[in-house]
This record gives C-alpha cells, structure tokens and sequence, in this order.
C-alpha cells in the first residue's frame, strides 16, 4: 500500500502512508474568518500551539464581508440593551430562538449560546470591538449609523410575538455605514497577531490525514505550490466556511437556490471544510438549508404594504424578517410575487432592485398590468383594507403598527424569483457537531482530533425561516471561541 | 495499527486488517427486496457469481409491503396500455417526470428509465409478473380490482397536464386487493431461486471492507452470531431499502416527517445501507425529502371539495395526487388544514381517519365550529362556487371534471398535520449514484466495487411534490437490474 499523489478533500490521507511530517502543532486551523480566528485566539490562551492556515492572502473570510451584527442577549442584558432601557432574559431570547429555528433547533447549542451571550459580548469589548450606548429604531436590515442596538429577526412580529418577549439583539459595531465586517475582522486579526499563533497565508488545505479508525492526526497543506504534512497533537479545526461559491454543490444540495442572484461570501467558501469532514465520516446535516432573503426594507414603509402570490393572495404577515419572507416566497406555487402598496407611501427601496410592474388607480387596472385575478385581488385587498381600518390583521396577524388601508393608486413591485429582484444567498448545512466544536459521525460518535466552527459546521442558524442578522457571526464567533477551548483542553 | 472488534457501518474495515475471509464472491447483495432481487437475477444472468445476505429470514423487503404498482409507459406504450387504447410517447412520459421531480430531477435517471420503461414491463412479464389488459377507473390510490391500468400521479392535473400529455402509467398485478407486493416478490424470489444465486437469511451485514483509497473489497456481515469476512471480486450491491424505522435519522434529517404517523416500510429499513456507503465516502442527497402523503381518496367524490388552511384560503388545486397534497400542506403557516365538502357528496374515505371537524347549515357555522376566520372563509366558498359553477378554476386550475360548487349542508375534515389524520410516510433520500448503480463521492467521483439501488439511493422520486404511485418500485426493480449488469460486467 503506498500514499497515492492525489489528494481530494473526501479522500484523507492515512496516517500509515505519511512518510514525512513536515511539521507539527498542537492545533491546526483551517480559515482565518471570524470563527477562526476566534479559536485561535481561545485555544492560545489556553496554552496550546496554534497554527492557521488561510486560503487567502489575508485575514477576513465572509465575516468580513458582512455587517458583522452580533445577536446577543439574554442575562438581563448587554450592557447596551441595558443602557438603552431593555432588561433581556435568557429564556426569552432561548424561546425565541428555538420558536424561529422550529424543527430544526438544535437545542443544546441555543441553550448554551443564550446563557452565555452577555459574556460573549464582554468578550468581544475585551478584545476592543466598540459598541455604543444607543438604540437604531428604523426597520432595517442592518444600522447604517454608528448605533448599536437594533431588531434584527423576527422578534416583533406573529407569532415570535406571542412566544416570548421581543427584545433587539442585534448588535452594530461603532463605526457609520456597512463596515462592521471589516472592522470586527481587524480586531480580531490584531489580537491574533499579538499571540504567539503562527499564520500561513496563501496556504490551501486539501485534505485531512487520520488513522484507520479516522481518528485525526494531521492535514495537508499546499503552500508555495509544496504540499506539506502538518501533524496535530490535539485537533484540527476547519473553519472554511459555507458552499455559497461552489456551484456544484449548490445544484444538488440546495437546488432552490437557482433563484437567488448573488451568493453571499468570499470565493474561499467552496465547501472545502464540508467534503473534508465528511471524507472522515462526518455526517453532514440540513444540507439543504441556507439563507435566502429579498431585501424589501428599508424603507419601512413598505412593509405598509401586502404580498401577494400568483393567485393573489396574501401568504404571510408582512412585518417579518426579510429571509423569513423569502422563505415562504419559494414556498408559493405559480409564478409570481408582487408587493402592493399605496402608489404615495412608495419610496425606491435601496437594496431590492424590482421593477414597478404595474400601477393603477383602480384595481382591475393594476390586477391587468400585473397578470392576476381581478376578483381575487379585489377581494384581498378589501378584506385586508377593511380589517386594516380597525387596526386588524384577523387571518396573518401582522402588527397594527403596521395596518393601514391601502388606497389608490396603487403600485406593484415584482419580486417574482427570477424576475431580477434581489435574492441574496448562503448555505446553512454543514458538519454535525457538538456545541464544543467536536465533530459527529451519522450515529453521533464524536471523531477523535476534528472540530468545525462557523458555517463549515451546521450551527445555531439553520433555517431562512428563522434567521435573524448577528446569528451567523455570532454563532462563528462564540462556537469558534468553544471549539478553541475545547480542543486546547483535549488530553491526548 | 491492529483491527478493532467493533463494526459500525460508518468505520468500515480496512482490507490490510483483514486477517481472515471467511468467503469470496463476484458480487454481493445486501438486501432481498425488489432491487435486490432484481440486481441479482440480472448479475447472475450475466455470469456472475452471487450471493445475497438478507436480514430477516425471508425475501420480501419493503417492496413486498408495497401494493407494487409500477410506473410505466412511453416508446409507444406497454401492451397494457396499448390494449387500454393509450398510445404513450417516451417524451411525454419524460417531460412529465422531468415536471413532477422539478428542480431535484435527475435527467439521466429519468431519461433512461423512460426509454426503456416497455422493455422492463417485457421483462417483469417475462419472470412470471401477470397484468391483465384492464384500466381502472376510478380516482384510487391503487386498484382494489385486478384491473392493471391506473393513472397514478399527477399526469391529469395543473400544471403537469399542459406540460406533457396525461397517460395512465401505473401497473397493477393481477390480483385483487392490495396484494401487489407479496405477488411481485413472490415472482421475484422464485426466479433468484432457480438461479445459482446463495441466500443467506438472518445474516446482517455490518460493514464494508475497503483500501485505504475506499475501494471496496467486500463486507462483513454476521451469521449465527459471527462475524464473516466476504471478499467480494466484484463489488457490493446496497439494496437495504431507506430509514424510515430510524427515528434518530428522522429527526436529524427529516424533521418535517415530525408531523406523520404511520412509517411505511419493513423493520430493516434501518438506514444502515445509507450508513455504510457514506462510511467509504459515499455522498447523500436530499437526505431531507421524503415521500409523505394524505390519502383523502378514495373515495374520489372528496376531490369534489376544496382544502382550505389556517387563513381559510385554499392553497393547491384538490385534484392532485394524495402525497402532492401533504407536500402542500406541510408548507402552510399556522395550524389548521380542513377539507370542506357538501354534507350530501360525503363518504367516508376508507384510509384518512380524518374527524369531521364541523358541519353547517351556513358558513358561519362551519367557521365557528372549525375556528376560522368567517368572513374569508366566505369569500373562498363563495369565489369558487362562482366560478366552479362555470367550470372555472381560474387561481387553482382544478380541472373541470371535478369543480361544482359546494352548496349547504357543508362538513369539514380536520386534515391538520398532528390532528390523527392520517400521514404515511418513507425517506427519499439516500446514496447518489449514477444510472448504473456506481455510488459516487461528493466530488461525483465513483466509488469502486461500490453500487446502490432501491431506496438505499437516492433515485428516480425524490421529492412528495411530484410522487406518483409506482415510482419506487419501478425505480428499485429497473435500477436493480441495470445495477446487476453493471456490476457483473465490471472488469478488474
């Protein structure tokens, strides 16, 4: 038996067939994003060698490219819920969070995160993220001032509503328009950097290397065009991120994803980690799942307005999360979506680019321009406009801060999958783990020496459905910190 | 490095540990249902030597449970349906299946199942399976007569009728009642008996044996207590059907079959054929789908009604097969499902174990009993009856032999997922593999010695939406062969 020259993520290398190990460490790191360099940061501080090795040239990952909101809560608060007069209970914020991630919740893993939240927030301000004391109250998908505190899900609205508290937990880094990305993943990088933890930029990981019984010991890593062995004394952690830039992928895992336009990441986002894990027999879970979203706010007003399907009905109370309502868009059958509003309150929504497919001062007109039943609309238009008028939403339950007659002319924005509205998208599915990184087999058998964190695990997040912004970076982050820990303290 | 004693089927054994075989055989077969029967009887025919390892103590698998209907048409039609005076074309029945799997339908599959559906009719005809030149009219889940020919899909009904043209494809064995699966078995297991073919019952197969490049060498299964060593020459079929029984698996990867009661399989359903071939590195897809149904018919005067949700809006057109609808209803918001038909055209469905919820003289009566809104609920009678009374569906597309409008004495059946409804249930998802039965790596890179069929892959249905009757047992018994040809013939 002799080591073969390929080397393909699913076929790990036997430990049998190293011949030479060029070099070794306690803890091997794949990907330098948010939740990797929170685990570096951890497992050194608890004392172990830690070496990252990056695809890139740089810091970052997706955490960089996102707005970097953190949902945290829970424990009477943040010191910024508590500044901003919101005292946050765990079991709020735990029934929230298993009420949106429905059937999917992984209960463990959101027990633990809510209980330790605040600390994780404390965390974050030791490492030097800023936060500042005030409240962003615009429905908004993220803060585009420096203000802190805003809602980022489903909090308010039906029926979370009913289920627990709502409370913001979205947390916006200090610092004007959508830069927290960048900002965050600076912080992070610098306190990297100041501890002994070595980085190997430019450094693909292609494989991992593990025994007979895949217990792992090691990765290959290509660096300068060399393929080397790196043996680990205690784990390697992949924290390569999600699928978002691997179309294969995509097709047969995620195939309702042919209707988003813009995958959500950094081009190292390839699923890497994933074929990694499973090529040890690490059981991969919801790998049909991801984020799917249409950006219909701000401005808020429009969340004044209906959504209608293709037979011009309503389907789900507008004043949700904007994910949450892609969801049941792709949920819809026939071809077409339309938001309908009051030709007046219409303000150009920034981020949405859908066309105006009709306008009309009457119904039937603008049922003609945008292809629907006349009757139909009709009918649910008035029955929501009569309700309206009372300040009731008898069969969706949206908010009544959110109810108001929608009088003529009217006008509608075809957000129709595929029709060019935006439909941004990443993946949620990914390796089986606990909440202390360690990585599962199908029948839950922890794999000796593999952890993942960040969106290379399936974590806290899994479903549009219930997502909220800050779950995903915060998940990374603070999962990234636990498996750090966790593998520093593996006796081996 | 030494062998472990244990065996579960994620860790398969490596063949350098292998110390001992126990038996040798071009191929072996793990599972004696429909698809491994069929795999065997076509790998012996084409010279190799077989042996098949059953579990339990006798033939049958889930198939046998099954009414064995199978789905098949095309190149003219079969001579069943041809003495019915249906002249299939291969494209209609491609461009239909092509419809009904949607985004999650595999071409290939599907384009070589209908081009050779006749021959595999011509086939089950040949070993002994007897159909009679007979249709079955009615709208049924199978033929309780011995009659052969039923439509048992969605061929009839919006959109997939202005996609292809609607042909009956569902094969009934001339038997009376629900007696299909012990009939085709019974034909099956004799034709595997007057072959050189070795069955082994009782005998569990608990891994594979491969290299460290996770070709397969064999399996180890367990007779009389002990573990035996099989070399296999060739390779190992996986025909040990999905993992309906599993409930762990149903959680993790199904959690939306949380909402049904009655699993649909044989106790060996276990998933352990799943397990094994994702243990060698083989990839699982649409591990989350599953064939999920509500059999609200017969008797077919049901479909006379309407399903409304917990908006009180309807939501599909009701004309559509059984597990088409479940596939629906799982997608609505809220909690409640009814069936609202004239008290008059009621009979009671032998399968739905539904309770009427509510009658009533007026709507607003039934709306009070069965706790919806009353005045949308109005509207939605009130819509359809007017167009029904015209023969218009003109939202939903029920086909106009069904529509007419639904006057007082109204009853409701509580059709609401968890209510005691009825909703049978069995996995989709599985190994993926080419048409040949090769089980292929994420990277789609097949896996030598390694083949699947039945539902230990994921095949020709995959998805509740576009299930017909037929599906599955066409697909483990045709793939079966294919599978056994391929296998035999492979040169090493």
């Amino acid at each position: 038996m002799t080591d073969t020259p390929k080397a393909s993520p699913t076929q790990p290398r036997r430990v049998q067939n190293i011949t030479e190990w060029h070099s070794e460490t306690d803890v091997a790191i794949v990907g330098f994003g948010g939740a990797g360099a929170c685990a570096a940061i951890e497992a050194s501080d608890a004392g172990a060698e830690v070496i990252i090795y990056e695809v890139s040239s740089a810091s970052g990952g997706s955490t960089a490219l996102s707005s970097a909101e953190v949902y945290m809560g829970g424990s009477g608060g943040t010191s910024v819920q508590q500044a901003c007069g919101y005292e946050d209970t765990t079991e709020d914020m735990f029934n929230f969070l298993m009420a949106a991630q429905g059937e999917l919740a992984d209960e463990d893993k959101i027990r633990m995160y809510c209980e330790n939240s605040v600390d994780h927030f404390n965390w974050l301000v030791k490492m030097g993220a800023k936060y500042k004391n005030s409240e962003y109250k615009e429905r908004a998908i993220m803060a585009v001032t420096d203000d802190c505190l805003l809602y980022t899900g489903n909090e308010k609205s039906h029926p979370f509503r009913e289920i627990a508290k709502p409370c913001p937990r979205g947390h916006n880094l200090e610092v004007v328009g959508d830069n927290g990305g960048p900002m965050l993943m600076g912080v992070l990088t610098k306190n990297v950097e100041k501890r002994p933890i070595q980085i190997e930029y430019n450094a693909r990981a292609l494989t991992l290397i593990a025994d007979d019984q895949n217990a792992v010991q090691g990765v290959v890593v290509r660096i300068d065009g060399e393929e080397r062995n790196v043996r680990t004394r205690k784990g390697v952690i992949l924290c390569a991120g999600g699928f978002a830039m691997n179309q294969e992928m995509l097709k047969k895992y995620v195939p309702k994803l042919s209707v988003g336009n813009v995958p959500v990441g950094n081009p190292g986002d390839t699923g890497a980690g994933i074929l990694m894990g499973q090529g040890v027999g690490g059981a991969l879970i919801h790998m049909n799942e991801a984020f799917i979203t249409l950006p219909f706010y701000p401005p808020g007003s429009l969340t004044f307005g209906i959504f209608v399907n293709a037979q011009a009905q309503r389907f789900i109370n507008e004043d949700i999360y904007h994910a949450r309502m892609a969801h049941h868009i792709l949920n819809q059958v026939g071809n077409g979506i339309f938001l309908i509003v009051n030709h007046d309150d219409y303000e150009h929504p920034p981020f949405l680019n859908a066309d105006v497919a009709g306008t009309g001062e009457s119904i039937e007109e603008l049922a003609e321009e945008i292809g629907l039943d006349a009757d139909m609309l009709r009918h649910t238009i008035e029955f929501y406009n009569k309700n309206a008028a009372k300040g009731n939403d008898p069969v969706f339950h949206k908010h009544e801060a959110w109810l108001k007659p929608i009088e003529p002319p009217y006008a509608a924005l075809n957000c129709t999958p595929g029709s060019g509205a935006l439909y941004p998208y990443f993946t949620l599915g990914g390796l089986d783990t606990l909440p202390t990184g360690e990585v599962l087999t199908m029948e839950r058998e922890v794999i000796p020496g593999l952890y993942a964190a960040g969106r290379t695990s399936c974590g806290l997040p899994r479903t549009a459905a219930g997502y909220g912004s800050g779950m995903s970076v915060g998940d990374a982050t603070y999962f990234g910190r636990v498996t750090g820990q966790q593998v520093a303290a593996r006796k081996v």
